[in-house]
Formats: C-alpha cells, structure tokens, sequence
C-alpha cells in the first residue's frame, strides 16, 4: 500500500524538506513543486518533481497530473489553480481552508463564527488616516495594523502606538488591503499543532513561542509554568478553531495567554508550523509524521503526539554575512542533548530561517541549561546584522522553576530547617523554594500555595511545624505532590505534640514524617525521591551514605581502637 | 564548513541509507557506492554517487576521487581496494581495522591479544572431520563451526550439536576458511555501541538483543532486568574491544551475559549496527549521527548517548511474499509511539530486512505493552514462510518490573498492608513486590533485598513492622530509594513503640513515616511520588482527593443536613 499512493507539495522549503524526510521513511514518494534544487528535492531523487513556482497555475496543474494527494507547505499558494484541479486530485487541507486562512482578516471573520474568543479587530475601507484614528479611538492604542494578506514572519504588521504612527503604518502597508486589531496584553504566546483527519481532531500539548523581529525564535515544549488547566484549555481552543476549516492535516495554531489566564487566537496557519519542529524529537510522530499520515488516511494513536520529554527549539537565522549562521550550528555540535537540522538553503539572507537546533532533557531546567550558551551566541550573531536596532528578545524565565518547596508555619522554623536546606542546596545543588506559610495565620495563601505547587513544577514539599502543627496535614490536603512533614520541638510536650499532629492524619491524606527537628532526614528523602528518576542524585544519595560509612569505620572506628575507649571519651 | 567535506560510503542499504539522512540534516554530501536507486541514493539528490559495487576496486577508487572521508556500510568490502586509495583520501575506520575484522577468526585473535573474555575457539586448517572431532573433544559439545569470512545474519555459522552432526556441518560449510568455538552458555545476549573519535572512545547503553533465525528480531533498550553494574560491565568491555582497533567511526559489539553474570565478547561490526537502531529515537544523537561525526573529526557530547526513554525495536523482515513484511508496517500505524522505517527495497525475498519499527515509552513495561500485537504479527507472518520450521523466538520476560517494593517483618503485619494494597492495586494500577523480609529474623536477605532494590527497577519502598520496629530503618540504611514506614499497632504500648521506632531515625538515614496501621495512607505516599513523574498517577490522586471531597460534600453533608443529626446518628 505503501508503494501506492503520490503525494504533491506545493513549496519545498525547510518545512517541505521535513515533510519528505517523514515520506521517506514510510517509502511514499513526494513530489515537489518548487524551484529546482529547492531544499525538500534535494533529499528526494526521482523524476516526478515540477520545477516552478506553487503560484504558476500551469505548474500546479502539472504537479496535480502526478499524484493522488496535494498539500502545501506554505499557505500563500494560487487556491484558484487549486480550484481548478480539485475534480481530479485530492487537496489536503481543502483550497476553501487555505484561501479563508491566507487572508487573516476572513480568517478571523470565519472563526468569530463558530465562538472562537480573539482579539477584537475592525476592517478598513478606505485606509485613509481619518479612518484608522476613528478605529483607534474604539479599540485604543497601541494597535496592530494588518494586511489581510501575504503576511508571514512579521511582514504586512505594523504596530500603531499611538495617534501620531498612522501616517507612517499607512505608508509601510499602502496598497493593501487592511485591518485593525486590539493589543492584546499577553503574558505569554503559546502555540498548539492540530492535526485534523478524516474522523477527529486531534492536538499536540501547548508551547510556548518566544518571537523576534517578528519571527519565532524559541519554542518551550511544554510551556514553561503553566497549569495543566490552561495546557488543556489551549489546546481545546486550538482543534475548535481548526475543527472550523475543511480539511485534513496539521495546522499550527498561535494564541495569546492574557494577565487573567485567558487565552485568545493570535492566528492560524494552514500546515506544518514552526512551533511544532520540537515534536521531531520530542514525540513518536512529529507534526510531519501526522501531517502525511492525516492526508492520506492512515491512523495517528494519540498517544504518539505526547511529549517523551521536554525541549526547547531554537532557529538558526541568517546573520550578517552570509554563513554567520553556520557559527551557531557549529556550536550547537558542542551543546548536550541538542539535534541540529540545517536546511541546506546555501548562502543566508539576514532574517532568513537557515536551520534549528532541538535540545530535549529529563527537565526544562536541564535542557535550558544546556541550550543558553547557544542562545547566547545567537543573540550575538544577530547584534552584528545592521538591519537589526532592538534588543535580543529575553528567552524568559531562565532561572530553574524549583521542583522542591520548603513551608514553614513560622520563621521560628527557620533555624530548624536550616541544616536540611543547607544540605539541599551546598550538597545536592538543589535550590528550593523557601516561604512562610502558616496555617493558622494565612490559610487561604497556604491552600493556594499548596494547590498551585504542582503545576509550577514542583515535585516535592517539606513543610515544618510546631505544637499543634498543622501546617503539613493542610498542604497535603491541597496538594496530589508528596509532602514531607518536619515536627518540630515546641517549648513544652518535647515536640510529641508537633510529631503526632503531623504523623497521624487520617486515611486519604498522607504526610510523610521524619524525626522530631529532623530538616537533614526531610532534605534526605527529598534527595531520595528525586533521585528515583534522577540517576545522578541518587548517586550522590549513594555517595552520602558511603561517606557517613567511612567516617564511622575509617575514622571514629579506628580512632577508638588507637586510643581506647577512655582516652576517646576524653577527648569527645 | 558543513558545506565543504564530502563522505563516500560503501554500500547504499539500509544502514548506508540512515547514514544519509543524518547527514542530510548536516548538509554534508553523502556519495554513495552502491547499483543505481540503492536505497540511500533515493533519499539523496546529486550526482556525487558512483553506480558499482563496493567490491569493485575501479568504483572504490571513482569513490574516493570524490571524497574527504570515505567509510563503509558494511563490512564485506574490499579492503585491498581501500589499502589502495589510502594515500588520497580518510578511510574510517581504517582499512586495517575493517580487514581484521572482516575476518572472525583473525579479529578473535586479534583482540585475545587485548585479553578481551570470549569463548575459545580452534582453528580448522584440514578441514576433515577427524580435526573437528578432536577440537569437538577438547571444547565439547555443541560447539559453533564458523566460517571465518562473508559470515553475517547467521550464513557461514552452523551449530554442531554432537559429533553425529561433523559430516553435514563441513559439508555446510565446504570451501570456506573455519574455525570452531566453544558453545556460550548465555542467559541473554547483548550489545553496546561504541563510537570512537580521535580522542575518546564514547559507547552507548547496554541493549539486549533476541535472535531469530540468525538474525535480529529484537532490540530492548536498555537491557531488561540488568543491574547497572553489568550494564557498566558491558559497555566498558565493548570500549576495550573496540579501543583495540585503528581508525574512527561506530561499531557495534555483541555480547553474551553469562549464567554467573559475567560478560564476554561475541563479535565486533566494524560500522553502525541493527542493535543501535533505537538510537534514532531514544537518543538526542543517533548511531548514525554519531559515526558521521566521529569520522568527521565533529564534537560528540556524551551526554547526547543517553538514552531519553526505554525502547523496543523490531525488525520487518520479508516475509512468503514480496509484500507481506507490508502487512506488519501497516499494523505499526496503529501501534501507539511507533516510529516506522521502511527501507525502500523494493520486492523483498524471505528474511531479508525491509523495515524496522521502534517503540518508546516512559517504562519498558509500556513499551512491551504497546509492541506485543506488534510482535504476533511478525511471528504470523514469518510462519507462512515455508523456509522455516522452528518456532518464533521468545520475546522473553514480558512481566513488568515492578516499581514499588512492600517489605514486611511479618506475615503478621499484611492484614494492616492490605488495604494500602488494595489501593495500589485496584485503584491506581500499580502491582508491587510484595515480601517477608524481617530486619531480625533474615537480616542479612533483607539487607541484600533492599540494597538491590533501586537496580531492580524499584522507585519506592514501602515497608511495615511493629513493636521493636526496625525494618523501614534498616531497609533506609541499606539503599538510596525513599523509603515509607507502615507502624504496626502491636499488642501493647498502643503503637506508639512501632511509630517511634520507625520515625526518630538517626540524620542521615530518613523514613517517610505515616500514622499508626495507616497502610491506605502509605499506598497513597508512593502514589503521590510517582505521580510527581507520571502524569496519569497524579490525576488519579487529583481524583482520590475529589472523590473524597464529593463524598463528605454532596453526600454525608447534604443527608446530615436532609436527616438532622440526631436520625443520621440513629443510622450510623
């Protein structure tokens, strides 16, 4: 069956290259309508390729002769000459969606339709300044102003920021056709792959997109410091939105997470995306995986669009000269756990995407550590293009998101638990989060604390108490994360009252307690769990004990024998 | 520079062909030797290729006029032809090491010499059967008779199970130079990657291999139920072995785990390997990657040969028809994480390797899980194949690795372990290993138990005792897992003996200790640990605390509220 079945691409650029390298591996030839020796060809050889443009009518007729399936990498395409062969090929997704989509502003009429929340936006007619100041005084500024159509990576996108920057955007964008957005004040661009099939919708987890002179530049997956519940409602967003248009095949979907958790549509492109090459990596089938597998009717297991692990895609762009690029991918050589994938474009324009590099890791912490030095450097390549004035776009929050909380009911704790975090953090090079949280004097702030803990990336909390100490019981009541409770010794009762409040909750919900004043044994069995999917902290769990070992054989054991128990005891 | 050097390979099949999408990725300019349309040269557009055989010394030489480095796919080359062109271009690895290696029994006695463990071997110079039957008496029987040359997937290799068996083994065998080893009485095959560059030599993990028919059906990576001590063992003896040999690149060496768990060598491939396939997926640098690198002289992290996720690869091999391997591929659709490779033979004969499909998932078990229907398949069709007559190979230990260890002093304690059992079982889904191990009564089995456990698989213990109790202690002072104390509520002192014995442990040694009897509460600890790395647990405990919730909201308090308190204790 496998031998069977054409498919065409209109465009082979890096992301036709990616779709014929997931061609290749299920032997289905591809064939591409593109310049000779366009990037997707070149790792592709029979005959069956048109040379020209996927906006020559003639050519596309061509292409559609050869195959059984045509689809588009790029959604600038001439839907009229998909139009025109439609009664004799098939075209994933359908021409209607892409010609809707390629222009954003019947894209997002479109979408409204069917309940999608955006931005608000308002046409213009006539583009003339007095128009655009009237739309300004309804939406406010700063705006967005926009080409409806041929508008990729930046271009046909002014940003108007107040009044006195209309005639200027008018100017950048004359001559095509408008309209006007809201800003929309967002803490973080996410982004999700959709992937539509004959039967269903399905959807990769929600990224987060990093942009840059108005093309993406990073992409977190999954996106960093955020719930399961906005994880989940993004994606919901994004296969409604995509369950709009006719079709089949990857779409990637960019939305906008507001201040109040929200989540709105930026956009949508009608292919493979950008902000789903991590998934070549990172999940059993990659975005071009699903992508042919979608338009040709064979089977996607959702499970195989999870995440195995998380990563961060990084884009090589053309720098000032035209191999300054190719720095960054000789230094991506050096970075752990990083794939690189050039696109073979030859010489590099400044802007132009020339490859990327995806670093996976057990924890987004690791794979951030590993890929900043690369982020560095391409942040200096582009420091050196003229074209460029703004700064580098900050990559966000770099420092570790903790994976261990340290609760205490009091900062008279404090004193109690400082062995433990000193442990935690001199030995095992583990930094927690460290607050005071009481359960009697703040509980509300306890519970959130508590219940938002998981999501923020935490694996684990130590909480302290003293007397009738509730505070570990309560955040384990909020919590599905394993909690460490620490009794700690009060003025009276010898910390027996702390060590039973803690010790004996009810069914349902455990803590698990250590020793009265014990933080060393709390910090330990951090390093304990942790170490269970973490090979190199248990080795230092390991290395711990050995040492405890050898001081208690090697040195007090010896010791004792040399000088006998008197002289040992004297000198204690 | 990634434009500038070119690498010829000998040999374009599957391996040559893998070996061309890495260097796709890098843009480096793969010419291939191989008949025209050769797999590798599909997937590579150019006309750097040279149409010949590997073993034709002319094309060998067109070969490496074109090239900066030249390596091989395979290792039935000629190396003459390789000894020729050695003044004009790289060869990696050297054509020396390839020679000897070409040649089993010379690189058996090659690597003796480095005191590199295998089984003996004699060599034949006569022939007759009366020299085999005297290296029959000294090695015993069954002995392996080999052909020292052209031997791969089995042909030149023939299993002489008595002396009865000498006239049809030579026969077998005729005209071919042999030698005869000694039967290796393993419990496991396995085999490491190794990758050597001009400084280091890197390996990947231990995988286990299962044969079929001569050839590899299955490649479990890592190893099953292998400590990481033999996982060590096994890659740093593949290290020594390969050390042995000039030249850089990939080679894949192949073990067997003996009865007594020491590890000796099988043979060495001087290229990339069947058993690395899963690298592609499993790995942030693949076999393929890595060998383009090593002979490249490029950077190779060590870190990028770790393994992401375990993984199963399984090979399609052709079947009674040319298309019946298809019906596997097809069924691999629908196998949840399945990666698919079809290698674009065309027409395939009766055990030849069309296509391999690698699963990954977050356990071995899962992975098993998901590749079983797989497997039945495969064996199904290779049962229509009228060549064979034996049955499919096992796929051997398809029990899961239990992750959870319960450990208790006594069988008296299992009555206050059951209903934490239950929890974990019925509930959450997770069987533990379930023991009597008193730290009193068998001190010495429960300290090996628990000092084994971590290599065993297990992430947590849970561990039970009464009165005097010391086993969660000790269990804790003999591994690095977290370990849950269980207090036993004895016959006298109320429990309170058992809760201190477990929870007031000295710094250093830590026990996760839950109230008195409180076994739901511990089952419901390893429940949260794990589900601080698995999604799908720490929902279920989302859902265990909601549960809980509903259940005193919506039920007892609305019928408290519907009955008066005074009716609803009447019914209590």
């Amino acid at each position: 069956m496998w031998n069977s079945p054409k498919v065409g691409i209109l465009g082979g650029g890096q992301l036709g290259r990616m779709l014929v390298e997931s061609a290749n591996r299920l032997n289905i030839q591809a064939n591409v309508l593109d310049a000779e020796n366009a990037p997707a060809k070149q790792i592709s050889a029979h005959d069956g390729h048109v040379n020209g443009s996927f906006k020559e009518r003639e050519a596309v007729r061509q292409l559609a002769k050869t195959c059984d399936v045509v689809t588009a990498e790029i959604e600038h395409v001439d839907t009229y000459a998909l139009e025109d062969v439609a009664s004799e090929v098939k075209i994933e997704p359908s021409w209607q969606a892409i010609r809707t989509i390629q222009n954003k502003f019947n894209q997002k009429e479109h979408l409204r339709k069917y309940g999608i929340p955006m931005a608000e936006h308002r046409e213009l007619v006539k583009n003339t300044p007095e128009e655009l100041a009237e739309i300004g005084k309804e939406l406010g500024f700063p705006l967005m102003l926009k080409s409806k159509t041929m508008a990729y990576d930046g271009r046909g996108n002014y940003s108007v920021k107040s009044k006195e920057d209309i005639p200027d955007a008018l100017e950048a964008l004359k001559d095509r056709p408008l309209f006007a957005e809201k800003w929309a004040q967002f803490k973080m661009e996410l982004a999700v792959m959709v992937v539509k099939t004959k039967d269903e919708v399905l959807s990769y987890p929600t990224v987060e997109t990093v942009q840059e002179d108005s093309i993406c530049k990073l992409v977190y997956a999954p996106a960093r410091n955020v719930s399961e519940a906005i994880n989940q409602k993004a994606q919901a967003l994004a296969r409604k939105a995509v369950a709009a248009f006719d079709g089949k095949g990857a779409f990637g979907v960019e939305m906008f997470l507001l201040e109040d958790d929200s989540v709105i549509l930026c956009e949508i492109a009608s292919r493979i995306h950008n902000s789903g090459h991590c998934t070549i990596e990172a999940c059993p089938l990659s975005q071009f995986d699903s992508h042919l597998r979608a338009i040709l009717d064979l089977p996607i297991p959702a499970k195989s669009l999870e995440f195995r692990q998380p990563s961060i895609m990084l884009n090589l762009i053309g720098g000032a000269t035209p191999d300054s690029h190719l720095k960054a991918a000789e230094r991506a050589l050096s970075i752990p756990n990083a794939s690189i994938h050039l696109y073979s474009k030859g010489a590099a324009r400044p802007g132009r995407k020339m490859g990327h590099v995806t670093v996976t890791a057990a924890t987004m912490h690791e794979a951030e550590t590993h890929i900043q030095p690369l982020i560095d450097l391409v942040d200096e390549i582009r420091s050196q293009r003229s074209d460029i004035k703004t700064p580098a776009a900050k990559s966000g929050p770099s420092k570790p998101a903790p994976s261990v909380a340290v609760m205490m009911g009091s900062d008279s704790d404090l004193k109690t638990l400082v062995p433990g975090l000193k442990l935690l953090k001199d030995y095992f090079g583990i930094e927690p989060a460290v607050d005071i949280t009481s359960a009697h004097r703040t509980p509300t702030f306890m519970a959130e604390y508590a219940a938002s803990a998981a999501a923020r990336g935490i694996k684990v909390i130590i909480a302290a108490a003293g007397g009738a100490a509730h505070l570990p019981g309560m955040a384990a009541a909020h919590t599905a994360l394993p909690v460490i409770g620490v009794p700690v010794k009060g003025s009276s009762l010898d910390g027996v009252d702390s060590l039973h409040s803690i010790v004996q909750m009810p069914r349902g919900v455990p803590v698990a307690t250590v020793g009265i004043n014990n933080s060393v044994n709390a910090a330990l069995l951090v390093a304990r769990i942790l170490g269970s999917y973490d090979p190199a902290i248990q080795r230092k769990v390991e290395a711990y004990a050995e040492k405890a070992k050898t001081e208690n054989l090697d040195q007090k054991g010896v010791k004792m024998r040399e000088l006998g128990w008197e002289k040992y005891f004297e000198q204690m």
